[in-house]
């Protein structure tokens, strides 16, 4: 993983490609588990990119989110979003998988307890690569559980050209190394 | 629909069964879309149920949250979570499912632009019968499209003792009847 300065670090992840580089990787049994004390104020990370295909569109909105402007180009030119559009959960969804393949997954993570804020900022088409930018707002360890601590983190949904098409913050919760291994 | 004193209307809908005394209902031709104005501060609504299958909880994990507490009964038992139980995101597009059939999908609904705030208070295990209640916290008319407004909505999952799984705030935008018809 390339170094890009102080408390920030960028790279990209394509599974089965160049996951060796990513932290978290199991590199022939030393497993190198993401701990709390692997997220530092500051960090940015991208993950993905996963292309949002037209089909993976109307079936998540067919199940979960069936209103016009997800399951029809016409009925989605008629309203504020120009066009056919993701469901904005289904964006959150896509989010919360490439948060999975990218680092949660080969983590101490416990789950979070919510989401402080969602914004649907623009509308996800269809043939869109998405990825997912996650940026540490900050770390605290648990008062009541030592052996654990929260990391707020914004998380944002961007397009090719960069742009920002959703975004969430929420407090992620982690065991400690240091806890484990005293 | 039975009356439960004022500004408060209590009721649940099933599917193809008592849908005729929901708001919204198309009787025969007469269609009464819900608009702005049919959201009033106070008032309270139940949608669903909906019963949550274990092997729905796994495969929408297996999509998008794959990680062991929503895919596995053992490993769910070792977490906090204390056995399987399904994605919060899962949790939050079964809302949105139950808020489509329920008014959303018959309305002059224009979506969100986000979520104020998301809870996952206790876990949902499969077999549960979730229910979707809707309290109007605020409603205020668009500044700049006065043909709109935003009703300020909580949503809770509640399971069928009434114990709330789920909570989040968020505005939806809604087309007003006095614009469209002054």
């Amino acid at each position: 993983m390339p170094g890009l300065g102080p408390a920030i670090h960028v790279f990209l992840y394509k599974e089965g490609v160049d996951g060796r580089d990513k932290p978290g990787h199991d590199d022939g049994g030393r497993v190198s588990k993401l701990h709390f004390e692997d997220f530092q104020p500051g960090a940015v990370a991208d993950y993905g990119p996963r292309l949002v295909t037209r089909e993976e569109i109307v079936a998540f909105a067919a199940e979960f989110d069936p209103q016009p402007m997800h399951l029809d180009e016409e009925a989605g030119r008629a309203t504020m979003l120009g066009g056919l559009s993701a469901s904005g959960w289904h964006t959150c969804c896509l989010m919360m998988r490439m948060a999975v393949d990218g680092f949660a997954g080969n983590s101490t993570s416990m789950g979070a307890p919510g989401v402080d804020e969602v914004k649907w900022l623009k509308p996800l088409r269809p043939g869109t690569n998405v990825t997912l930018r996650t940026t540490i707002l900050d770390t605290r360890v648990s008062k009541s559980r030592p052996d654990m601590g929260f990391v707020k983190m914004l998380w944002e949904t961007r397009d090719e050209q960069g742009a920002v098409l959703a975004a969430l913050t929420a407090s992620m919760i982690f065991g400690r190394r240091t806890a484990m291994a005293p």
